[in-house]
């Protein structure tokens, strides 16, 4: 397989779009930001794109190709489109199929986007989604998935009657029975990613917050505070991928896709009460892809829709032993100055979640790391990063997704 | 890119399983009988299958895994596994992913399956979804995608206040008027596909229907019948896609996948009133791709949403010129004993039409033609086939992706 490059990104301030917290913004206003953006500072033609690649929960059946209308992608010829839907890990589950594609030769030059709208469903008379009342899903019939939203403040319950922040807290309840973790490690991490999103002009929530803050926050399911897990969220991200043989012509600054891995969950018939075992089994195939390990890693963005996974992924992907994430943050080795540094960009818990696109939003924020264009949020030196999204419903690890890509520069 | 192969395919009865009509079963249940089957056929161990790619739009952001993780295809390392959601033809776009990662040496064996609820929502509360009023989409917001389903019997209107039904009436009215084009010569369709839905067991209807009786049905939108028209389904459906460094080791009868090209809408700014343009397009690059021209198709299955769209697509895929399409039934050119077999399988007017189950249960028709499996329905001695399976919403072509696959033993 040939080497892929990233050379160009994009996205769109995450937030409510609503008309009250932000200005007014459909879901293709902000998809079409992003692929914008990106095109743009890959510099190349809409014309020259070859294929495009979309991941959206919310977007409907043609997102991608309505998205992509507006752009001057589309010729005479048509173009190869397709829509992705694995849960919040879409955008990298359309990014991974992008990447096989051009590694083979199939195509040269590539766009992946994402494209989500949180804060309005696209019709059927339903109102807003609640805050964080995002149902969790399951076999049982008449369950809707994670991202449906939910009308009039109601929660819908799988078959183990769980929605996200239950298994949230079930997950860290474990966790500080094992091993000791506490309620305060498990905010510091809140803490660390609202200092770092205060720093990023595309994050939700652009200030700090102190422990206290966190700690005083409403219980959403005990022990988890409010300040805990991520935001309903709008908007859109995208990148540019080329092969090896056309990158250069366009950037003297290509990052390199070193692994891409995507797994459907390794569960069967098992329960690991204090891990998310799809981590360690991904996090491992992609070390071994790109011929590195987590004493190589200079800059991650996890998919921390809770505090407390943040906590067990410092562990399952390898940065400290099993039982020792809580002191790992409260040593601040996960932060600037630190082994490593977590969610520069401020992390779902403060950039914001908004499902579809969060995978190349992650993607966008370790691309300009390694190229060293981040500013105030800059991790020095970095010259790898790690982007670790998971998509799948909460009552049930049994149907997650992992992706995990490690980047270079 | 090395040869791939279909080695086995499954599909569950299509059919209204709303515990009316049929005993009641689950999205999950249709799909997993699909792969079963699919699975059976190919002689293939569950556990040597390396991915899976499912296309769905009603299934939610985890259809694929979940109908996967019980059928022991999913190992310890667990499986790479993507969801496509590319409206109608969203098992076909998950098909294309497969047919070139085999291509390509990504994976050797892999299964491409759809599934579909359309008699049910999952969750949220509403009902089922009224007969036909599937609502058109466009780039307004407060508009729902074609698939998702309506409460109430109310339509849901896009930027041109049309669904399915209103767009197939102006094309309609337009072939009529360009061409000529009779009523009676459109509803022959209906009555040749129910002919042949008759002799299927997989299909919806299994009975034959009068050109009176067609042409007697309430009218939808003038002048669609509601016999023209294909109903709400129920369904799945699966193939098993081989490398041709492992085909061989499961059956002498492989049939090979010698085109498979998926288009975004090449439209821009241009309206093309009496023929799909994508159809033209796709068709183009597919023949190209297979290198043959309709002339040695022998059986098609085509995305017969509305009888006049067969009518249509015989002329946009070069079995006549255009504005013959009507003559070219009328003189059972599409029938048995005719120049080429047009869905024996029934099509969607008489088998259904169950979304992201669509496209591969075509496959599952051209497959088994081709293998002489057909029994009453057999075309005799067909040796290539091609499935053109269009998915996007009524109310602006813009929006629509056509694919179209080459098949051959």
């Amino acid at each position: 397989m040939r080497k892929v490059y990233i050379i160009g990104a994009g996205m769109s301030r995450f937030g409510k779009y609503d008309g009250k917290h932000l200005p007014w913004r459909s879901l293709y206003d902000l998809g079409e930001e992003a692929c914008l953006m990106a095109i743009k500072e890959a510099g190349v033609e809409p014309k020259k794109i070859q294929a495009g690649y979309c991941g959206t929960v919310n977007g409907g059946p043609t997102c991608g190709q309505t998205i992509l209308d507006e752009l001057g992608v589309i010729g005479p010829e048509g173009l190869p489109i397709y829509n992705h839907e694995n849960a919040c890990a879409s955008s990298l589950a359309a990014f991974r199929h992008a990447w096989i594609d051009i590694g083979n030769g199939v195509y040269d030059l590539a766009i992946v986007f994402g494209a989500e709208k949180m804060t309005a469903l696209m019709g059927a008379g339903l109102g807003p989604m609640p805050e964080m009342l995002v149902s969790s899903g399951g076999k049982g019939e008449g369950v809707v998935g994670g991202a449906i939203q939910v009308p009039e403040g109601k929660m819908l319950l799988a078959d183990a009657g769980m929605a996200f922040p239950a298994f949230f807290a079930m997950m860290t309840r474990r966790h500080m029975y094992d091993f000791g973790t506490t309620a305060e490690q498990i905010a510091m991490v809140s803490v660390k990613n609202h200092k770092h999103g205060a720093k990023n002009p595309y994050s939700s929530y652009q200030k700090e917050v102190t422990l206290e803050e966190v700690l005083n926050s409403r219980i959403v399911c005990d022990p988890v505070h409010l300040l805990e897990i991520c935001p309903n969220t709008d908007g859109g991200s995208a990148v540019i991928l080329a092969s090896e043989d056309v990158a250069h012509q366009y950037t003297t600054k290509p990052v390199e896709i070193r692994a891409c891995v995507l797994i459907g969950p390794p569960y069967k018939g098992k329960v690991y009460p204090n891990t998310i075992k799809s981590t360690v089994v991904a996090g491992k195939q992609a070390y071994e892809m790109a011929g590195v390990g987590p004493e190589d890693i200079d800059v991650v963005e996890m998919h921390d829709d809770s505090a407390a996974f943040e906590v067990f992924t410092y562990e399952d992907l390898g940065f400290c032993k099993k039982g020792e994430g809580g002191r790992f943050i409260e040593e601040g080795k996960s932060d600037y100055g630190g082994e490593v540094v977590f969610s520069p960009s401020g992390g779902l818990i403060s950039k914001g979640h908004p499902l579809g696109a969060t995978g190349c939003a992650q993607l966008f924020e370790i691309f300009h790391q390694l190229r060293g264009e981040c500013g105030a949020r800059q991790v020095e030196g970095a010259k790898v990063g790690l982007v670790h999204n998971g998509g799948g419903l909460g009552g049930s690890l049994e149907t997650m997704v992992m992706c995990i890509v490690i980047l270079s520069r």
